[in-house]
């Protein structure tokens, strides 16, 4: 069979012209942060395909801009939003406690600190969420716009009470919601094959590896039962009735459109109103700057090694940036190491320190061997999509989970980063360099991921504008979650069964006695 | 907002040339029958699109040809496939009963047949396979060919055994499994709003319906359990080895293009490795040869009203047709009737009688308002592609369920054929004539299901072509189904946790009890 590879290039250009809604009105309910990155490459596709889009905003947030050649703001005069500094604070603060090797309850403390701050934003967000309902003259206009749909993020709920209040269609762009992975929202979820985010299991457990699955997502339910649903209902109660049920405006989406791809994830059940765009966000390599590109090609048959652990790497440890250039400038490799702090006294001369670095271009170059890599879900898609393996060293969030994904799949190698020196980075190193599988798994993720009949951001974009078109997808959505469980599990119906069952078994049984006696009693009266 | 359609042809077109695999080898094992025309489309597709197709079939096969165009053949000396003449005296036997409004019991009888039927058919299948297996230079010859993929439908099990044997990855075209509606097999199924097939129930159900779908269900797994494994299980032993489950090799298809369009069923779990193809035959009317041309032109404002039974209504009883005829007579439209009995004395002039009818082209056709007919899928996804409502008079197997589901969508109105005159019947065609929610239902799910990213059939080619590529498609798939029950459904775990909980408790119990008696007996003993 000769075969040959989908130049999705090609395809994309195929579904452009697919997109023939135009001057639709979309508001936008964005979370700060990371979130917002995402959120962003949506508006702009939205925006340069002629479709009006209006983002709400707090004047305390630190990401999301008032002014935007791509959008329009509504901004609400609240403190609200992503509170970025107190985010590094504790998360260097965590960085810390891990190199320091602390023990687990002071880390446990910082982790709880970070779950009360994340109560904290959503008090805010519905205190937002009220200023925005208590201010009549904004909800009139936001009612006389005639919007299409809300496109919003469910990690904070005002995007599905705003459509609901709006009367609009909903559509998601989601990873996480407040029950955890998006999927555990609206589809079923085996646990038995289909880990809970965060805990680095894969879809093969084992039995204590089940138990711990069960038990998290325990965790998960009582948590929205017991914190999230008692700090929802006053505020739903007040502004949209006693019958409205937070979690289902949340499962009522019409289109969740999933930050997920069965190429980095596990396959899991799904719905028909989930459209996976994982990846979305990739494109392929542009030409680096001149300069960047010499030292590349420096490199000769060796190639390069990328490094880039986000943010937060300066506020490593010395000691820990210490060894990992140590190990580098043992390679014959040519090193591109993102690096903010201070210059490592070991930095050997194959190492180029940079603050900032095009890492999309750098790991599309042909030249690029390994990715060392703190495992940030869009940094990972990347390294998928250029098919480069991934030398993990994760810190913290969804990152050791990313990367164990990775792992499993054969296409990283992961270390814990707070205990390397340079003898294990270097053996690290050299084996993800030489251990010709990583490289060949990870090409071959690359390939199947680049191979669907669309690109990831036009199969978003298009249903975006099915919504548009048909006011809605009711179609596709399931209105089950509208069932209390015992019903949607059949509970009642299994009991009424066995209670039939029982009831006939009895029947039989007494009858049977019944009947014998009688034969008995005749039996004797004769004998008699 | 302004919008437009997006113009199904347009995407077909675009989608085309996204077909890039070439020279491909497909081994296909169909079913003989009704199944084989759906399975015939994907063939000739596949045969334009560059790929060779080799079609296994039996000696005594009705539909599938020796030697065709676009495939070539392998035929197995059996008197196996598809028994024609005993289903069609079976199916008229059942009209008859029906008809004459015979007793359930001989109903029930006529439908016991039916199954017995199929367990014999399934019996000679397996004879035609262990032919097929113990033929061993045809069997190297398989080998020797090296295919690409086996492309089968489920019904029967030759495809997945032989891809088993060949160990070639599998595709399936599917609708039902021996397991019921294809879906039961690898995705989970609520069966609170999930109904079974052929039990006309929607997703709405009541408790009475709810307990009725738990039966049934019940009705299909004890079947799979004692009738299908026990029949199965001397051949796979034998020819594959002890450890190989045949429904596990069901399981492991690696894609199932499912014959369902959620504009027809309605929305339920779904996973990764189903690939949605319903209405993959449908597609835009050519124009009608000028005698019908004429003949619909004539009906004016009126338009004209198509009626087409299958071919089992030359089985219906002369009263019924003559019933419908009158009918027909009383209305202004015009009505071309497919129908190959006597002609009814009843008919009026405005009904034109014809032994067979270009239905695609005619329900294409802006003249036509109504489509009488018995609730074949194939013509009931024709009526939702051009948006033409349905009086449904359903005969047997499907066609209620069918029906009902357009029904429950406000597409069709049912009504019982055996009862019908010609009364009841005119004030039905007059319904669905004159009240304009059963035409703007039509044409709302006639919208929906135009409006896909990419045409059915392209679809289902992407998918097959994928599988090709990346010899299967394995990142899609569970294998969940290797597990036993009661790990699949965390059983195990649920009871180990339960048994942790009750010691805890009860040691807590026991603690306390003896720290009181002690407390207690120190007490005593000082009081003493």
């Amino acid at each position: 069979m000769k075969s040959q590879m989908v130049p999705i290039v090609c395809i994309a250009a195929l579904a452009l012209s697919v997109c023939v809604v135009c001057g639709g009105k979309v508001l936008v309910f964005p979370i700060d942060g990371s979130h917002w990155v995402n959120m962003n490459i949506l508006i702009k596709e939205l925006h340069s395909r002629g479709h009006t889009i209006t983002v709400f905003r707090s004047s305390g947030s630190w990401y999301i801009k008032e002014s935007s050649p791509h959008y329009s703001s509504i901004t609400i005069d609240t403190p609200g939003g992503f509170d970025e500094a107190f985010l590094n604070e504790l998360t260097s603060r965590l960085i810390q406690i891990q190199a320091d090797g602390e023990s687990s309850w002071t880390r446990l403390q910082v982790e709880w600190e970070l779950m009360v701050k994340g109560a904290e934003m959503t008090q805010m967000e519905i205190e937002m969420l009220s200023k925005l309902l208590d201010d009549h003259k904004l909800t009139q206009s936001l009612k006389d716009a005639k919007y299409d749909l809300v496109l919003a993020d469910p990690v904070e709920p005002s995007g599905a009470i705003l459509a609901h209040y709006l009367n609009l269609p909903l559509v998601f762009n989601v990873r996480w919601t407040a029950l955890g992975e998006g999927h555990f929202a609206i589809a079923p979820t085996p646990l038995s094959y289909v880990p809970m985010p965060m805990i680095e299991l894969t879809d093969k457990m084992n039995f204590l590896e089940r138990v711990l699955n069960v038990l998290f997502f325990a965790f998960y339910e009582l948590q929205a039962e017991f914190i999230l649903r008692p700090m929802y209902a006053p505020f739903t109660n007040k502004y949209l009735g006693p019958d409205v049920d937070y979690f289902q405006l949340i499962q009522g989406a019409d289109i969740w459109l999933m930050r997920v791809d069965f190429v980095f994830e596990f396959p899991r059940p799904t719905m028909p109103n989930i459209v996976y765009m994982g990846g979305f966000q990739c494109k392929p390599a542009k030409p680096l700057p001149q300069d960047l590109e010499d030292f590349v090609q420096s490199s000769g048959e060796h190639g390069v090694i990328i490094m880039s652990l986000g943010t937060l790497v300066s506020e490593l440890p010395k000691r820990i940036i210490e060894e990992m250039a140590a190990a580098f400038a043992q390679l014959p490799q040519k090193v591109i190491m993102r690096y903010t702090g201070e210059k490592p006294s070991t930095l050997g001369n194959n190492t180029l320190l940079v603050e900032w670095l095009p890492q999309n271009d750098l790991l599309g170059h042909s030249k690029t061997k390994v990715f060392v890599a703190h495992g940030g879900t869009n940094g990972v898609q990347e390294a998928i999509y250029h098919g480069v393996p991934i030398l993990g060293v994760p810190l913290m969030f969804d990152q050791p989970d990313n990367l164990s994904k990775m792992r499993a799949k054969g296409a990283a190698k992961v270390m814990d980063i707070f205990s390397v020196n340079r003898d294990s980075f270097l053996q690290g190193l050299q084996e993800v360099l030489h251990e010709p599988s990583y490289r060949e798994n990870m090409q071959r993720l690359s390939r199947l991921h680049r191979d669907q009949p669309m690109k990831p951001l036009d199969r978003a974009i298009f249903w975006i504008e099915f919504v548009m078109r048909h006011k809605g997808a009711a179609h596709l959505r399931t209105e089950s979650y509208k069932m209390p469980w015992y019903t949607y599990h059949s509970v009642d119906v299994i009991l009424f069964l066995l209670a039939v069952m029982t009831t006939f078994v009895a029947t039989f049984v007494f009858g049977m006695k019944f009947l014998c006696t009688r034969i008995c009693c005749k039996r004797k009266s004769k004998q008699e």
